[in-house]
């Protein structure tokens, strides 16, 4: 996995998605040398770099030109920018154009999430996965609601992780925000 | 109880103590109105005030002259400072001029803390009550070991909680770090 | 704090609330012995029984007649069920022969949380305050969604608490499920 | 990622280790198809088949037969059972036949972890990687000082999961229980 402080980040931008809610993300998903990954939000490019390095293309995708462009350039860092389309629109435009999705990951749906899980899922090939992470309760509880009556069975995932920091005087550990994992096979 | 934000604070002094475990310490202290309370590093005296409202009388004690300081001010701000004595020491020379104690509180302990658990120990009253609040993996270990050794039952819970953020586009969740408490009636 | 175990428990009635969570719940309330307590879904009376040492007066509510006789005897065994009203009915029901609310606790709706929320505000004193406590996602969002909507700022926490177990190889820690309080003043 | 429920699992022995912490086992320990790992108090054989999975060789040690038996069935059950040799033995008498190690999981020490890691880090490849997984607090600290005593410079990740369980009135969360993961590299 790639360290968080290996990620050229930025103010402006969320992310990039914690190193352990990467790693959970790239187990769950089943990610394979086969899969094209769908990156909705893309933010810092923490996600795409991850899973550009295993699967076979990976389309981020984020509205902000700012996160674009930081997406860019993280996956130059990382030597993995050729496996990857930058698509800089929103979560449903952008994904007028796609037509197959084995994996999709929807870390930010700017208050689209229904419509955005709806056009994936139409999307989706036999075998595919659904994967959303959220901080906000209201998208979590979205996104099992939507699944569940999209026929899917959703599960969820809430993850609290705190990172020790060794200190002359003992290991004091910090909290991580707590973020959820909601996921499903079609 | 009183929130977080009102207590004067200082970038120099840790503290306050979180609302919610200054709650935890009120309920698994049994304290009342005959406790003679002592507040070991008592820092920003968010808990040396939270006692002094119910005891009978809270001794804190701080080896730095800037947490005394802003103690006072906090105790002077909830109007209770006529309830709590002042000692600007360490923890093992302040306790040295102390009888009886109902609660013993350590909250820093400045690496003493097997030392002020035995003098604690030795002026406790029957049915006297001991906790110790602990951010570091050695000290949590450290306080059950000793509590042990001189034949308390101690008891520890660790706490994580989260307190949320009502945002115009949803309620996101915000980790305070996990904070232990170990605690142990005579 | 009476400790989990004092409580006579039932399989078929859930609770009692975790005597961490019900100390959260004395400090978020501000419970004196000035204010009439209802408590909705009082199940195991764990809650009823810690507000009625300190309040003057709790109504504990369930639908259940289990709930209701199981709580008798848990005020019985504690000495406080001079205080206390009890109501074998629903919320809703329940509620319309209640005239003054100084603080109510929801632990248990129903599926009526919204229509109990929207009665509890119309009987709820200046100063008074709503508490809710939910291990559901969907009740959490309802509570906050609900309280907005009528003109409160609700705050919400989310406690993860684990006990500790002394083993002779070491201290192991014991999760406790994860429960969100919901609380705002009038 | 294999799901809990697909390990075939006994009351006498421990695990399998959990899913999601398996997941972060071998993310943090960057497992190739080149390596050669140790996963020393292999239980129920959950790590031992991951990593099967994945790397060139594993070897599981555990003094329990049954623990042995158990591992067998599972690699076998999930088709790796060639890639794994099995030690029935303690981790300090398995050790000394071993010469190479890129990986080593510390699951379960019997007391003997200073001595472990000692012989582990003697035996440890340039770039290889020690991983302790702890539920104990006693342990997490050992680990962390006997590593840095040995010159590793230890990280700890504390990992706080709640799983949903989708009901018809809505989702709770069930926390699995807080376990703590120590690695380094050499």
């Amino acid at each position: 996995m790639i360290a968080d402080s290996e990620f050229i980040s930025s103010k402006e931008i969320p992310g990039p998605t914690k190193e352990e809610i990467r790693c959970l993300l790239l187990c769950k998903s089943e990610v394979s040398s086969n899969d094209i990954v769908v990156d909705i939000g893309c933010g810092t490019g923490g996600i795409t770099t991850e899973f550009a390095k295993i699967a076979k293309k990976v389309i981020a995708i984020d509205k902000n030109p700012k996160a674009i462009e930081l997406t860019l350039k993280n996956l130059q860092k990382h030597g993995v920018e050729k496996k990857v389309d930058l698509i800089e629109n929103d979560g449903i435009s952008a994904l007028k154009s796609i037509k197959n999705i084995d994996i999709a990951i929807i870390g930010g749906s700017d208050g689209d999430l229904n419509d955005i899980l709806q056009i994936i899922s139409s999307k989706l090939n036999p075998n595919g996965r659904i994967l959303v992470t959220s901080i906000l309760i209201d998208t979590k509880l979205q996104a099992i609601n939507k699944l569940k009556e999209l026929g899917y069975e959703p599960k969820i995932i809430e993850v609290n992780i705190s990172r020790g920091k060794v200190l002359e005087r003992g290991v004091m550990m910090i909290a991580l925000n707590p973020i959820a994992i909601i996921y499903s096979n079609k």
